[in-house]
This record gives C-alpha cells, structure tokens and sequence, in this order.
C-alpha cells in the first residue's frame, strides 16, 4: 500500500505526456481564441493563426532555445506533440458549431484542464532550471531567467505573438504589467534554482509537490471567484514600499489593473477591453 | 551529343556563382527602391539602405541562421558575394542619371533578371531542406520551415527590414497575407522536404527542373499580364473550403487583395497605396 | 622610472574591472533616467526598469552574442558585474532625495564618469573584434560588424530597450540616424579590424591609446560646449557628396539634428522634446 509520504515522490515521477500536454495545449489555444480579432485571424489566414497557436503552445520552449542559442525551431522536431497541439487547435477554431470549444468551455472541465495545465508549468520550470544550469554551472540568475522563460514563455513573448496576428501593442509587455501566471512563474524559477543549490531546506520532491498544489488552488479559486487580486498583493505592496519606496495602492484599484491583464479569465472580456479603447481614443482627441 | 533526358541532371547542376546570384541581387535591391521611401532612406542615410539591401539579398541566410542557430552574421564572412550584392546596391541607387536601374527596368531585361532570381529560389530551398536534414534528422517540419525561410527570408522578415528603413506596419505580415512567392516557396518547400523523405515518385533533379520550370512560367507570365491572381487560388479556395469551412471568395476580390501586396511588381503601386491609406485614415477618422 | 613611450603599453593594460566598468554602468543608468518617462517605469515596474537598465549596461554582449549565435544571456552569468550594475541602478532610481543621481550628476564628477566610460568602449571594440576573429577567420566584415556592436550594442538595440520600457519610436533608429558615439564607434571597429590585418602602420597599444584619446577629449568637450556637432561632419559632407550625390547641408542644420538625437547630453532635453512631438500631432491633425 502506498504510504501517504510517499505521494510527493510519486507525483513528481508522473509523466507529462500525453495527458498533461493536451491540457496545456488546450487550456493555450482557448485562451488564443478569446484574444479579441482572433476569430478573424483564423478566418483570414489559417497559417497564421496556426503558428500563433504553436507560439501559445511552445513559446516557453521557443524563447528559453533563444537564450541559450539553442535552435528555436527544436520543437518542430518533436513530432507527436506537434500533431497533438495542432490537432488541438484544428478542434478549437474549425469544429463544426464551435462543439470542441463550447464543450471545454463547460466550467468543470475548464477547471480540470486549466488545473492540468498549471502542473505543466512546474515540470517546465525545473526542466529550465536544470537546463540552464548544464549550459552555465552555478550560474543563478541565468537559471532563473531560464527557468521563468520555460515556464512563461507565452506570456513573455506575447507583444511578438500578438504581432504574427497583425496586433501590435507596444505601450505595455508582460514585464511592464505583469499578469499573474507570469508572477507565480517567477517565484517558482526563483524557488527551484535556490533548491537547485540547496539553499533551501526542502527535497526536490517535496517543493515540487507543494508548489503545484498551490499553483492548482490559487488557479483553480481565481476563475471560481472570477477576481485577479494576486495573493502576492500584499507582500508586494510591502516590498515594494521597503525597497522601492512605492506608495501602497489601494487594492481596490489594484485588482481591477490586475482583472484587465489577465488574459486567460473565466469571463469574456472584450466588451469591457473594447470600452477602454475607445475611451482612451476619444482622451487622445480631446487633449 | 547531350541527350534531350540530361538535361534536367545538367540543369540541376547549374552554379549559381556568379550570374543567377547577381539577377538575385538586381531583382532584389531594384525591388527595394521600388518600395515607398526608400530613395528618401538612400539620401538621409546610405548605411541603413545598404543594410536593407543586405536584407534583401541575404535574408533567407539570416532567418534560417537565426532559426537553427547558427550566426546570423555569416553571410557577411562570403567576401565576393556582399562585394557583389554592394555593388549592385551601389548602381542602383547612387547610379548618375539613374542609368543602372533604367536600364535593367526596360521589360525584356527585366524579365531575364526575374527569371534567374526564381532559378536561385530552387536552389535556395533545396540547401535549406539539406541543412535542416544535418542539424534534425528526418523532422520532417524543420525541413520544410528552414526550406521556406531560405527562399522566401526576404518577405518573411520584411516586418524588421522595414524597421530598418523607419517603417513599421505591424497590421500585416507574410503570416497574414501571404503574398505569390512566399506561397510557391511553401509550396516547394514541401515538395523538395517530401522528395527528401522518398515520398515522392521523382528523381531530385527532375523536381528540380520542373520546380524551376513552374516558378520561372509563373513569374514571367504574371509580370507579362500584369495580373497577381495566385495559379493557386482555385485550389486554395476549395482547401479552404474543405478544412477550415471558408467561404469562396469570388475570384475578383481576391486578385485585387494580391495584387495590393505584390511587392514586386512591374509597375509602381505606391499612387493607389497612398489613396487606400488615405482612405483608411479617413474610416479611422468617422469611426 | 617610467619612460613617455612606455605610456601606452601600460596603458592598454589598465584593467577595465573594476573602476571603469562602474563608470560605464554610472553613465550608462544615469542616460536611462533622463530618458523621458523611465522615471515613471521606475516606479510602475521595478523589473521592467532594472532589464532596461541591464540592456544599457550590457546591450552591447547580448548584441554581439546574438550576431554570434552565442546564448545573450550569457552576461547574466558575470555575478559579480551584474551586481555592481544593479547596485548602481538601484541607487541611481530609488536613492533617498536622488542623493546618487544629483551627486553625479556635478559636472566634473559627470566629466570623469563620461570620460572613463569612453575607456571602456575601446575595451569593448577590440574585444569584439578579436572574438569575430576567433569565429570566422579573416571575415573582415564580421569583424567591424561585432567590433561594432559590441562597442555600441546600447544605441544599436535603442529601439527594443525602449520597447522593454512600453515606449516605441520605429520612425527612427541608430542606422537611420546615427548619433555621435555609434559613429565614431564604428570609426574604431573599423581602424581596430585594419590594424587586426596588419594594413596599418601602428601598433596595436599605440592605437589603442590614440583612439581612446580621441573618444575622451571629444566626449569631454562636446559635454562642455554643450554642442553636438560631430567632428566628422565635414568629412562625411565630403563624402557623401562624393560617393553619394548628396548636396552639403549647411552646417547650422546639421548640427541641430544632430543635438536632438544625442541622447546622453548634459541638459534635459524632454521639454524641447515635449515640443516637437507636439508639433508633428498637430501636424497630423491638420494633414
């Protein structure tokens, strides 16, 4: 019988493909088809959309080769993962009566599969860190910059992704304004590379365990209570405030910025994106 | 005596070095001066055209050195070509009387040089299958997106070599709207990544031939019927229609959208492109 | 005791590590923060200005790392220059009462931090240009182009630091435009690469210390007069009407544009600024 100190140990042995993978790809390329314009892209010119999808997919993976000059086309060669994204996203965009989108937009399974894919992150998190670490020994920040890139990658090279669909955004970036995903993914590279040299006092396994299980609950309660307050609100506003001098922001404001960003939300939040624009359009004329 | 069947073997045995390289740098630098403002950029500053120009004769070198990396400033390290394609950039800008461009833009030379450009398309793609095949063996897709990238870099990357020149359109790429020769170069891409593979009934230098043949016809009778409707359209149209449920286009609206985003053409383009930008602006305006 | 020509093979043994390079760093930061807005990034994103930051710092290795297809991020592994770096972004952006800044920011301090940054630029070009050398063997071309970007790789990627920082300017960049240091930066890459294949008649310490002469008494005294006129401005005159056709400019002009694209100099310059881009939206308005 398995012991239950066992369960990190095991969790940590569990292998990504095939199902975790799918989760991701189709956790990605939803959130790709509710980026506004998206739908018309797919429509003007599957080859774009198409690439825009894999960037979703395997932009981590793209923009941590690029670190490293390493081939960014690397994972065009890993044949069945390519088929499996791209099957996914022929499902998401071309099914008949929209069945595959409208049938994952189903809250449990959106659960399910946005849960699934925050697993992914962890292992490629460490896959980075390591990788990083054969390239540079001991060298931390290359690790942790690698380690976030592998895990965020989408997200990090968005303004050149946004640009494949002919969206070109330059006055904010993920470094700017960053989103949540983006955040939890740093502190995790940052995690792993002091466990990486053993800075911390905690097995591989264990922090492994723990911080995808908080990844899933923090993921999993922010689409339940469709609110984008970061839980690191508070540390940041002190840290920021100790080393920075920042003035604390009210959180009121704070999670409404942070609702804005979050691209991969629960609801549609174009209608609101689009009375934005248009504001910030008629601020523009007028000054 | 030469047998009517050698001649395809003998054919795809042509060096390009140095006469068909040459027709590639003069169909390419003379269709950069035909872009809007470029003369203006070969006045305020020579540096940033030369380099343009490089980008043109050398992109495809540069996006598939970037893509396997491997350093994107190699082709500077080929003396006699850069030393050739300056030349050329040299004479059809700086040329007294513009004597150089007028001369190779009277139509029967002109179509001569278009002619051996598409002949080093050929040449292009199938060195860039060869290399992807050493770097990944049999990925299939890397051969065909390192092919691609070799013949058609210059229109691939034309979003950063405009850059370069000070412009900047982020509201269209090849991606989006893909213009006659990135498509054909696809189009041989996998063609010569499936001839690679054995897949394809035909010895080398026969698709080598024909290829060349097709690409050659094609380019000449486009730039003869000043027409840019793609010989694929029909076939697109009814992929489209099959797989990604697309409505036909009529015919007509499709050939105007093309030729709008020909960038090599006989005839300078830049009259309408100024009214439809001007158009576009107005639209902006009443929105 | 020291005889006077031993002076300059002493001198091209100064090691850069540690007071130079913190010169560099110094007046490297010290340019961002006058750029116009960096303060408010400062503010909204710690992470966004310190990689902005690194990029002045260091933009000149991940450039020259990129043509090279070497990993960019290979600077991250320098701990201890990356310290030093951050430690000076740190008090540059968030010292109590801009204690830091307004200190180095009395002239002669900011002379002998300017000229001492000027040191490290001729450090930098040999060292690229000895490293292109190592790459591709007598590739001349490469070797200016690396000696180049190493030596100015700040001003060169101008355009994507600043997209780092949310602002993006694609009408200009540093070929369309070349300010004063990427100009005689490119003069060095040049003299260094010829001197690298013996076609000049000097030693390689002598140029050294002739060059970086040069660097420091113009920096100095374009600081001082407050001018921006290069030195080479009658020569490129010359030239460019020679190789070029370009009618001469007058010299009132020139000197003009040429103020308002240096980006390091004494005075604020954001209010002027402010002014012009006024303008140009009226402008646009009005057409």
């Amino acid at each position: 019988a398995m012991e239950l100190w066992q369960v990190p140990l095991r969790f940590s042995r569990l292998p990504m493909f095939p199902f975790f993978d799918l989760a991701h790809y189709v956790a990605s390329v939803m959130a790709l088809k509710e980026q506004r314009g998206a739908v018309e892209v797919s429509v003007r010119s599957p080859i774009a959309c198409w690439f825009s999808a894999m960037l979703y997919c395997f932009g981590g993976s793209v923009l941590s080769s690029l670190m490293l000059a390493e081939p960014p086309v690397a994972f065009l060669a890993k044949g069945t993962n390519i088929l499996l994204a791209s099957s996914v996203w022929y499902f998401v965009f071309y099914c008949p009566q929209d069945l595959f989108y409208r049938c994952f937009a189903f809250l449990p399974l959106r659960l399910l599969v946005a849960g699934m894919k925050e697993v992914t992150r962890t292992w490629k998190i460490t896959a980075g860190v390591a990788h990083a670490d054969s390239h540079f020994k001991d060298a931390w920040l290359v690790m942790v910059a690698v380690g976030w890139a592998r895990g965020a990658g989408g997200g990090l090279i968005s303004n050149f992704e946004q640009l494949v669909r002919g969206v070109w955004k330059p006055e904010t970036n993920e470094l700017l304004k960053m989103s949540y995903p983006v955040k939890v993914t740093l502190i995790g590279a940052v995690l792993f590379t002091l466990q990486h040299g053993q800075y911390l006092p905690i097995a591989r396994h264990n922090l492994v365990f723990l911080y995808t299980i908080f990844l899933v609950i923090s993921k999993v309660t922010m689409m339940l209570t469709r609110s984008a307050t970061s839980p690191f609100a508070p540390f940041e506003g002190a840290l920021g405030h100790m080393f920075f001098g920042l003035q604390k922001i009210p959180s009121k404001v704070k999670s409404e910025a942070a609702a804005s960003s979050n691209g991969s939300s629960v609801c549609d939040q174009s209608s609101e994106q689009h009375r934005d624009s248009v504001k910030k359009r008629q601020a523009k004329k007028t000054e």
